[in-house]
């Protein structure tokens, strides 16, 4: 019988790619008078409520849906919690 | 002296607020053959380096970050943790 989940995924640009949104919000940040910040990053957050037969097969559903559309894992790293809900 | 602190600041649509990112992308993902997704939320994640006197003073500075500029707490809900670097 499947179970309730929920996938919360992150994804972030990798290290060293150049992220020209949260180079924008560390900008508006500076000037609204914001001082001592050094970077800013912007990523997504996905969260998706399943039915699946285990928390297992919910991780294993989420990582292919990453690969197969919400990330772009040339430039984007993701990271999975499944949480029953 | 200022230390350097993370924000991770998580920035979702109140509950009941429609949301028609998530709702694209819960198509997409029924389209890719993807079955038993009861529901999809897209959210923004925003990671912030900076320099304050300790993590309270960090987090009061992020809470205005995102009261001024980060989220529209009309339609917004937001949540901050501080760590150090």
């Amino acid at each position: 019988m499947p179970h309730p989940f929920k996938a919360r995924i992150e994804i972030m640009l990798k290290p060293g790619v150049l992220d020209p949104q949260g180079e924008a919000v560390r900008h508006a940040l500076a000037t609204l008078g914001f001082a001592g910040i050094d970077k800013v990053r912007q990523g997504k957050l996905v969260e998706i409520d399943m039915e699946a037969g285990n928390a297992e097969e919910a991780a294993a559903r989420a990582r292919e849906m990453c690969e197969k559309l919400l990330a772009n894992t040339v430039i984007e790293d993701y990271r999975i919690e499944i949480a029953e809900r």
